[in-house]
């Protein structure tokens, strides 16, 4: 199977980030972790994309805040499919990471998550590695039907709690 | 090759989203485009993602505004990869689109792209499929030189005009 | 009466929702609550609100946070009023689920009220009721009674602690 | 039937109201249209609105733009149902408007639906109205049918054109 | 000397609003503060605002959360200045709160002041006042001054704390 | 009676901001009309501001757009009351004029009225220099009355409308 | 006298840039304007930007729109004074490239000025450039000089109006 | 070597940006540090900005929270460079604080950085200073390494716990 990258800029998003590694883990999808920043190694991110189909991934997850440049820039040096996680924190609420993430330019997409959504990003990179991975898919229907019966179970009990 | 779907909620929205078509058949990808609406032909929306995986579709592309919950509906209903195009129009200025297009819960996400980023939901449609498609990689490739050389033309345009 | 239904998407959410059941049950109208989901439970979700009308309901409130599409979902496939309580959490700020409760398309309303408005939510739908429960409309002019008695009265505290 | 009251601030905004008015008509609800202010008119607005169910109404919808306060100074004199428009327009982008419908302190809920959302104001009035007059309901079901149908002959016309 | 008017939706707003009333004692402007609520004592608040000027009242000030009305209902039934303190809290962040008092519409104004700048409400009314009470003009003038004095003091603080 | 100062930031905020000096024409208020600015003329706004109570003047009225530092400039140099219009225009859409004007620190208020409110500056100038007018408050009643006389007639005029 | 470089994402930016170009060539600044793209062409940005030090640049400015990656990006790779403009533009409304240009990470910062600020871009570069160039820092006092002269003359106009 | 004036308007603030402080020092940049304001003394902030060039300066940083004039005011009175540092605090969240610093008009620019960003505004005064101290830029590209290899660091610690 191809494998996964998860780029960070910064050490300090692992704590938000790593909850795409332990989904990562549990469907068994090869992974690897970096941390790489769009302002401070431009170049370690550089050459890192222009590599990655050559190396054996298929999809890379990037996670920034602020002036979320890093998924962006890993997308221009690649053909890849980049996902990219606009993370809260700094002084900015958000928006600023959401809006820098998500409006690329033509011919350059992000694929871009809810805030913090670093579970939903591998999510979506399983969903796009399952194209060719059946097995994969098959986990990913059980995924989906472990859902359902996790709500079911929670409104029977709610039904409890509203019988008493 | 697996095919693309573009769902879109209603037919005004074509004159942005076609572009999403108009790129996939410049590349050479099968692809169905639909109009069908979560809150109009819900019961529709939802066979069809359903089903969407065994009808040989790849990848689904979504296009929406307002409160955009097409992408996120059919995202509800199956396990591909569902891209979201958040659209501007009517009274909202598209920060409604965008939000409600980008910021699903965990286990269902929806890949953004940037406000009738029509082009790039289906450049970033390609790369999906590129992963075992060597031949779409290579015009993914070739188009990315493209805008390479198209920039440095254009660049050298630049430096006449400034010349005079 | 007409029942009420009250659907949020987790049981996260129960306790801002609650305050809504405290509501209904305060005025002695008949409620369910029940745990759906727009994008995990999209069937039964659909299923609920296309047989609802029929099962006794005679408003439906939903409660949902980020993109918030539970409550267009189920206006989708009804033709009862439903009443939308956008939810602050996640990562997002609340505007997010407001903007995706409330710009719903032509021909799908969503009764929104304020975020977290969920008491507001019970007041709304008994003001629907009303119109056909004259006793109902006693109590909620009574509300509005007590409502203004307790501006008084808090006035009244406010003179004495400013007269002292 | 119970009446519908349509108030909007000023006649300025009679442009974008008036669809809620044709929606009303069409379906044979029974209505009053008024040009009222919280703000210019505040005694004949109260006067309105707490003799609104007196009169015969059962629903009220306010129109108002800006700092839009009418829907909430109605609902403040009146335990009827009070639907809210928010209106785009002035120098401000409509955000303002929807933030002062929506965002109603506990006790006294407006209804909100989007901007410029007047004849999804009419249909809301006319669901709400709906749960005691069966022949309206069968109307709505009608319409929500008839959307079906539009947008499948939509869908129908898109494949024409894509197929040449 | 005319006397100035706080009037506040809710006591629980007075922790903010009391600011005001503190800083007109200090400066032994004649004052009263209220509980009365746009929206659950629309009369009471429509009749103080009607009869205040008869009643010996010079400004009115009026602070309120979330869709503030407050303020404009005031303004709507008098010619007295009516300075609007906008709230912070509830589930909204404040913009609410803002654009629901400022936005007032052409011939009712609310002079607005900062997200619960009750302190600057009573200096503007203090302000206004001064018109006609050459005394109180001293008192403004003395207050700028100290508070150059205190900045200039807080700068030599600082002096010393980098010299060290 | 006291005179008002209208001051703009350019020529170009004349076309907005000369509703102002009209209402106040109209209302035989003695006015001048300045193009001042905070970031071009320093000196002379503040000199303007400083010498302004000694000069005559009773309030200030300063409109600015984009980072609108005018009215708190104008503020910090005097103990008048002064009045900020946030206008729109340039690349901003006047949300950043309105937070630059509004958001004033403690013991220096800005009294804002709505983006482009320039009749209502007047108006509320009008409000504040009634305190000492009795001339000008009855004006100001007129003027109210006259409001509600235009609403009731243009609602006459929609009943006629609709009756057809 | 250091050259300026000015670099912007897309030809279609330069009608509004080219007011920097203006300016520089006014004050006799050499300048060079380059288009080049963080995402179309990121070696040959991230080329120029390392070399720029070197090849006798003192400045470089950056101009982008929506997820504005150049300024930041150039950023990256030098030690010069970088200084973003955000450019309104595509579907977004500005708020995304000055939010995706500003917020930048510690340690990289971009000099960012106002959107669609390409002549106050101009002027930054040249008072950088005037701590060692005497004469151009008598230039830019000259011009503030005129900019005084013109609004004294602006307000000259505004009273031969205002006294007909 | 030039010195930076660092300023801020309020005690309050040096929690924050002492940071810039901290880090001229570290690179052995002269500097002065002074509490002034655009508000309460106007006079001093608009002196020390007029003779700071004459005085040695090379660069001003301006720090200021919500209507945040403090930078727009020095710049009115200098041909130096202007750094802006929005700060978040009081009842704004910072928007009001970055639009107030960064939207100059045209011939008046403030060089604004991050919400917060003080350690980012030394930064950008030591570019600039740069420019003619070829042992700061040294120090500059210093910096830059010890970023990368502090991130490299990180990452092979990454690596460390990933492989356990």
């Amino acid at each position: 199977m191809k494998k996964v990258a998860i780029i960070m800029g910064s050490d300090s998003d692992w704590p938000v980030v790593q909850a795409a590694a332990k989904q990562l883990k549990e469907w068994e999808i090869p992974f690897e972790a970096h941390i790489m920043s769009a302002h401070r190694t431009p170049d370690a991110a550089a050459d890192f994309s222009q590599n990655a189909r050559g190396n054996g991934f298929g999809v890379i997850i990037a996670a920034a805040g602020m002036a979320a440049h890093l998924a962006g820039v890993l997308a221009g040096n690649t053909t890849l499919p980049v996902i990219g996680i606009p993370l809260k924190g700094g002084a900015g609420d958000g928006l600023d990471a959401l809006l820098a993430t998500v409006q690329m330019p033509s011919g350059v997409p992000v694929a871009t998550v809810a805030l913090n959504g670093a579970k939903n990003a591998a999510v979506l990179a399983a969903q796009i590695l399952s194209l060719s991975e059946p097995a994969l898919a098959d986990k990913l229907l059980l995924a989906k039907e472990e859902m359902k019966t996790q709500i079911t179970k929670k409104d029977a009990m709610l039904q409890k709690e509203l019988a008493q």
